[in-house]
């Protein structure tokens, strides 16, 4: 059995969601948009599930929840939907140098093809978004705000309520990408004060194939998909039935967890963190050191390669990322890294340790005496030789 | 139990399949894209999928799958990709006036927010496209011509490959929408010669939530949804590992099974078609009554609403349509049954059935004892008295 360790890729769902889920595969198998007993008892899921969700994320309405087919449609729909409805009042963005490709790749879009203007704020060594740059970066075109909740990578957990608290005063709807907080943080919309929010089904212990996008009342957005109309007509296309209905489970699972669990994974990933320090010399923590996601490690090692650290850890059953799993194809250091200002050839040095639900003090422990021995082989054949002191005065 | 015969909106998933995607949710649960274990066993089952479906169809290369969310979304991709990706050559596509909605709307936006012009052929009292008009149709300036294979609503095939051989011979895409295809008929892209085909899971007793898009290579396409690059970075998010299994096997078993499946079929369909004709006065199939599909049967009743025989039916625990699920919200008549001359207050009276893998002979004898008594009663309060003669003379 391996020792997963990179739940912020991809998570199991969880044993009661697959229950929820299984009768809408062969028996309660409608269309929600069928009007006999069968197409209602399958839209009377979709609605339970809405309402359901809408009451997690304190919406005013159901209506406000739309589900998409992933949280990167969720995303695009956001940004792409604001964007085209709102152009002729501008076509200024602002939004921070660490989002997910999701963000990331909607605006070069956008920029490429559609004419916007991007404002990418810097952030801190800690992946931190000043509400100070925020209010400079606002311009008279502005038109969206869209800035994480919590980074997928380093786990930082950015400021939102204040972030958002700017572009309300501005008026300027703000977004947040929350995918990798709905398992772990206070999704309340009206507490947070996000316009729209994305949340994703498969990283919280739900199926894949799911996300959804809060959209306040009253905000102008366009439809990203054509078609019959579905999703009070911001996202047409027979809905995942079973789909909606585990990703509303898993969310009402994780939420009412959450705290308990929050401090069950703090003390393992601290065990983690402290361990590799003490125990592997030349050795940093990246992103924030106490407003991270509560599952979230990740390190970087001087003179390894974390791609190479992540292929010997997975000889030995333990499954970690050198990145996020959406670029882990790319021969780049990590965008996110980079932005936190560690040098090029440093950046390439990192390993992420996601853990979940099952994880252990022994997966830890397992880690804490297999990976000092990895990275001393790996530096053993290094060409390099930095420092700490070295690298931190670069920074 | 009901009597189910909606099949055109939404078919159970059959065992088989949820028995392949089962071990998709909770043990191989891995993000194909991440580079450990999980990661390469969950990527396996995704590329194993494609791999069958690209002999189903015939592609040259497993790269020219896109998964998509759902039909919708993969015709969105079709036309908004081809159509951005090609605006430089020219503006104008050409389609038919029998689409889904999900073309349709497309084209809506196109032509509103992109300055795209669109041509929607005709198609005769059978709801065929006339190969005569295509040619008349295409301009310098036309860069895609989407037809579908196979009507949602009256069931018709349409000659793809006949239409597709005019498209190859002006070197223009040609897409189409095989949605309700992909369960009974040939689906070779090379013998249909089509560039790109959508087809959809949830039609051919598949999940829902899983689409295709078939783009032959070498086309320029610009994706809808961007991220991380997924789907050979035409379709970013992370994939549905056991919606896409799910697909493949749902594919597989359909395309095996529908020669004899057929066969059993077209039996059960016209004993229910020359039963409600024989039975019923004043009504009349609409469609093609060889060109259609093996499942298919859709008739308009005189002097009656399809919504109301569609309710009355289901009080006997029958579920038939009144038109497609997608938009079945509207009390617009189809722009199908409309687009094949039936007069605007005629086309109301319509009902679809659409049979399954479980329909039997006992199932349609049910229809056929129960819609003449619902037929009868609802005449008797109807204020109009139409004749079949005024009908198709106005046709």
């Amino acid at each position: 059995m391996e020792i997963y360790l990179d739940h912020a890729a991809a998570t199991p769902v969880r044993p009661e969601v697959v229950e929820a889920m299984k009768k809408y595969f062969s028996k309660e198998f409608g269309n929600p948009g069928s009007f006999h007993t069968i197409g209602l008892r399958a839209k009377e899921a979709v609605d339970e599930a809405r309402e359901t969700i809408k009451k997690l994320i304190n919406a005013d309405k159901a209506e406000e929840i739309i589900f998409t087919g992933s949280g990167t449609e969720s995303i695009n729909l956001a940004i792409k939907g604001i964007a085209r409805a709102n152009k002729e009042k501008g076509k200024h963005i602002i939004t921070s140098k660490i989002e997910h490709e999701a963000v990331l790749e909607t605006y070069r879009y956008l920029e490429k093809y559609e004419d916007f203007k991007i404002t990418s704020l810097d952030v801190d060594k800690f992946g931190m978004v000043s509400t100070e740059d925020l209010k400079k970066a606002i311009r008279k075109d502005t038109i969206l705000i869209s800035i994480m909740y919590a980074n997928n990578e380093v786990g930082t957990i950015l400021p939102i309520r204040q972030l958002a608290e700017i572009a309300k005063e501005k008026k300027i709807p703000f977004h947040t990408d929350a995918c990798q907080a709905g398992g772990a943080l206070n999704i309340n919309v009206k507490e947070l004060g996000a316009d729209l929010m994305t949340l994703n089904s498969s990283k919280i212990y739900g199926p894949k194939g799911v996300g959804l996008l809060y959209v306040r009342t009253g905000l102008r957005i366009l439809p990203l998909i054509h078609g019959g109309g579905q999703e009070f007509k911001l996202r047409s296309g027979t809905q995942n039935v079973p789909g909606i209905v585990g990703f509303a489970k898993a969310l009402e699972l994780a939420q009412a967890e959450k705290d308990q669990e929050n401090i069950r994974l703090i003390k393992l990933r601290d065990r983690l963190i402290k361990g590799i320090i003490k125990k592997i010399p030349k050795t940093f923590l990246n992103g924030h050191p106490t407003e991270r996601l509560p599952n979230n490690a990740n390190l970087t090692f001087l003179d390894v390669e974390g791609e190479a650290m992540m292929l010997y850890l997975n000889e030995y059953g333990i499954c970690a990322s050198s990145g996020s799993a959406c670029t882990s194809q790319s021969l780049d250091p990590s965008h996110v890294i980079l932005a936190l200002g560690l040098p090029y050839e440093v950046a390439h040095g990192t390993l992420r340790f996601t853990l979940g639900r099952k994880t252990t003090k022994k997966d830890i422990d397992k880690v804490l005496e297999v990976l000092p021995k990895i990275v001393e082989s790996l530096r053993k054949i290094s060409p390099v030789n930095l420092t700490v002191e070295e690298v931190m005065n670069q920074k």
